[in-house]
């Protein structure tokens, strides 16, 4: 579009619909709003208009389209990231059209022998979690946002959630993909193998790309057995070194069935227990930190495994104390105070939040120094630790103090995330652990994976999008 | 090197020791023999020089170098690939050198609380797995070659082997790598993290890339806990597609110990059994198919595990008959015989082999359609199938018939692959699982990977290595 003419616009409109059908195409600006804006209202974007192709081809056509007019394209499924991804910003980068997913919402085949599941972009993530259990088999992907999300966005942004440990991330899960290429071209490596060495593995190009190399219609993934029996433990331990000494022996201990292992501060259970109705401290001392871990196993045994570790642990001081949950509702009490953290976070004040990994080796190191920089740069405020131990991966979150404006203290974010970043790079670590660049981060990848890392991710950039039309704006400055 | 003068030539290498010592330097025919051959003789090239850099400074100084003077340059590593990927071919690619890893070869650091091991790539893989077991840790990948293949070769040829199944191939036990980039830069994401979404996923492009987009000088890979029981054993079932329903089952019925699951055709146990001193049928009764289990756990108990299931398989019908190793050294027999299926199969005669790949639920029908065209287009041929089932890759050899012409067989290796490709192909499988493209499987690429994906890869090829200099004639035609 190389004017802004309302002639124009409403040709490149009018080619739109020809391509989605009048189903397909949201110009209205009620029914964009919530395509726009970031769930928290930390983003706003503004759109030409959102298209919801139906099929693999209307999506290639649109892409087409936008490509002979020069208007971006910024792909969206569940809209639920947490960096700007999916946000649209018709200003600097010129038009934009918001291409959505949520049309492309068909599970294509469930593959039981081969332990696969084919499915398009837009399917939600609780959607594919069912039709896997209904086949007695597990895709393990899980996530708070699993009720919205999407499979596109879940391999656009590499997602992480609370299963990681086990069965890795979401590139760890993906056989194959379908993609429309910057120019409209389909590229099919919609394959469902486990081996397959027959040149560049080009899928990867797309997974945690955030969009901006192409726009993924579907996608084959792994399944695995159903877990068949599972066993849940709440445990006390005296510091995050502790519970990174406990995490090796659970490792030799209770074996390959350990599928989740998080650290909690006492700081963090407090919030929760005093904010969220219904939760309380399932131990009766206090203890500095906690773990709560889990064992699935798709054969039987993982309740006397767990038991039998645990029992060996407190004899040998390696734990203070713990608790292994005797039901399923006891189970997901304990998670409830997991999940609630945020929650209660929320509820006590605002928070300056960051996702960043270390090396498990040097998680207590990174939590010991980031607690010192919190409290010199915000004397008084509430540091809340806690994410997933086994993955190096710790939310590392700090509460407005008692008696600081709330605006004096989200000023702060900046300096203290830029200290808390360059501490986590320090340690071998990253800025962004699970939730990725987008629009937010731009300026730390720039600083922290610069030299020949960011030359060569803009060298592929620009060899698989010259002209910059997917996601424009996002994981580079709009300058480039 | 714009011509091929010996003033030329002579500046060259004379360049080149400057860069990597006289001790990293071969020039002298009877000592580059062994670096221009393949193992098997399928392949012979001729090179200017090896070089051998002794630091990732050396390697990158050498790169620069042959870029400077438009020198091909074949990344070598044990020299055990089984498609020509690391021999020099000076023409029609123009003058080559050979750059070896093997000087390369230092732990850098191994993080026990971190699980992983960082290592320059011409480690040999058995030095990283001995490394690994010393602290107590496991490094997982194992195939033949181990003895002598190193490491940046495991990574440049995505390494498969025999444990694939529980642990996954080379790609996913890499966290990070170092890289020499073709025009000679450093490319440094030796991180060792989980979880890490920071832009686009570089070290992907070179794994598997078999040496054409850089040059791997080290890695940070992945470490598990060490086994601490194990369980193996030997089965007889009836047809592939029993060995398949069986898989499920074990899946289900031992969990996440099961690491190797193999298939063995009748075929392939008589050649070992008659051609190999010390093998033996372990069962009583012959049957038509077998298939060699193995468990291994962190924490103890797979041989009852292991054994339990076993029995309610025999009783349910799953299974004809079995044997549990009841000690290591049984255990070992039965992975003998197992290992020498590609020994006996050279002492019986000349063989037409394919390393092929297919989903899991079509493995049966692969084997079946396979065998009718194996006897259609080689009446006689004996049909030698084995392979990971687990993982859909199947070797389907074709053993020389009893008075046929050694060279009148080997005459129909291409008619044959053409077939059994095709039909892998046709049934969503693929015509290389394990081993790549190299220079043997060139034309497969381009017929079965081309449209959008091969030009894709071309696109990349030329993003990163515009005057293509890394590993000349490799994966694509030399013409490209």
């Amino acid at each position: 579009m190389m004017d802004d003419s309302a002639l124009r616009a409403s040709e490149f409109l009018d080619g739109l619909a020809a391509r989605v059908g009048t189903a397909g195409l949201t110009t209205d600006a009620d029914t964009l709003e919530p395509h726009l804006t970031e769930w928290r209202g930390l983003y706003r974007g503004a759109a030409l208009a959102m298209a919801a192709p139906a099929s693999t081809a209307e999506a290639a056509a649109v892409v087409r389209w936008c490509a002979s007019h020069a208007v971006g394209i910024v792909p969206q499924g569940g809209n639920t990231g947490l960096v700007g991804g999916a946000i649209a910003h018709s200003s600097p980068q010129g038009p934009q059209i918001v291409l959505s997913a949520s049309r492309l919402n068909r599970i294509i085949d469930l593959d039981r022998d081969n332990y696969t599941l084919t499915a398009q972009a837009g399917c939600v993530l609780a959607q594919l979690q069912a039709a896997a259990a209904q086949s007695d088999r597990l895709f393990p992907l899980s996530l708070a946002a699993e009720g919205s999300c999407q499979l596109g966005g879940n391999i656009s942004t590499n997602a992480g959630g609370i299963n990681v440990l086990r069965y890795g991330n979401m590139r760890d899960l993906v056989l194959g993909l379908e993609v429309i290429l910057p120019d409209g071209e389909v590229l099919n490596v919609l394959r469902g193998l486990r081996k397959d060495n027959t040149g560049y593995d080009l899928k990867q190009l797309f997974i945690g790309a955030e969009g901006s190399l192409g726009f993924i219609t579907a996608a084959t993934c792994k399944l695995f057995p159903l877990p068949r029996s599972r066993a849940t433990a709440w445990l006390a331990v005296d510091s995050p070194a502790a519970a990174v000494q406990l995490y090796a022996a659970a490792q030799d201990g209770v074996g390959q069935a350990l599928v989740a292992y998080e650290l909690i501060s006492r700081v963090a259970l407090d919030l929760v227990v005093k904010g969220i109705s219904g939760c309380r401290d399932p131990l009766a001392e206090a203890a500095p930190w906690y773990v709560l871990v889990e064992l699935a196993d798709s054969a039987p045994g993982a309740e006397s495994r767990l038991t039998e570790f645990l029992a060996a642990q407190l004899s040998s001081g390696g734990l203070r104390d713990g608790v292994v949950a005797a039901s399923d509702s006891q189970a997901q009490s304990l998670w409830r105070l997991r999940h609630n953290i945020s929650e209660a976070q929320k509820l006590a004040g605002a928070g300056i939040k960051h996702d960043v990994s270390v090396p498990i080796s040097r998680v207590a190191e990174f939590i010991e120094r980031g607690t010192r920089v919190a409290h010199e740069l915000v004397p008084g405020s509430l540091v809340v630790a806690f994410g997933h131990l086994g993955d190096g991966n710790i939310h590392f979150n700090l509460n407005q103090p008692p008696g600081m404006e709330r605006e004096a203290f989200l000023a702060c974010w900046a300096p203290v995330s830029e200290r808390i970043h360059a501490l986590a790079i320090e340690l071998g670590g990253s800025f962004s652990a699970e939730h990725g660049v987008g629009a937010l981060k731009i300026a730390d990848l720039a600083r922290y994976r610069g030299g020949a890392e960011l030359a060569l991710m803009r060298r592929i950039k620009r060899a698989l999008d010259p002209h910059g039309i997917m996601n424009p704006g996002k994981l580079f400055a709009a300058s480039d």
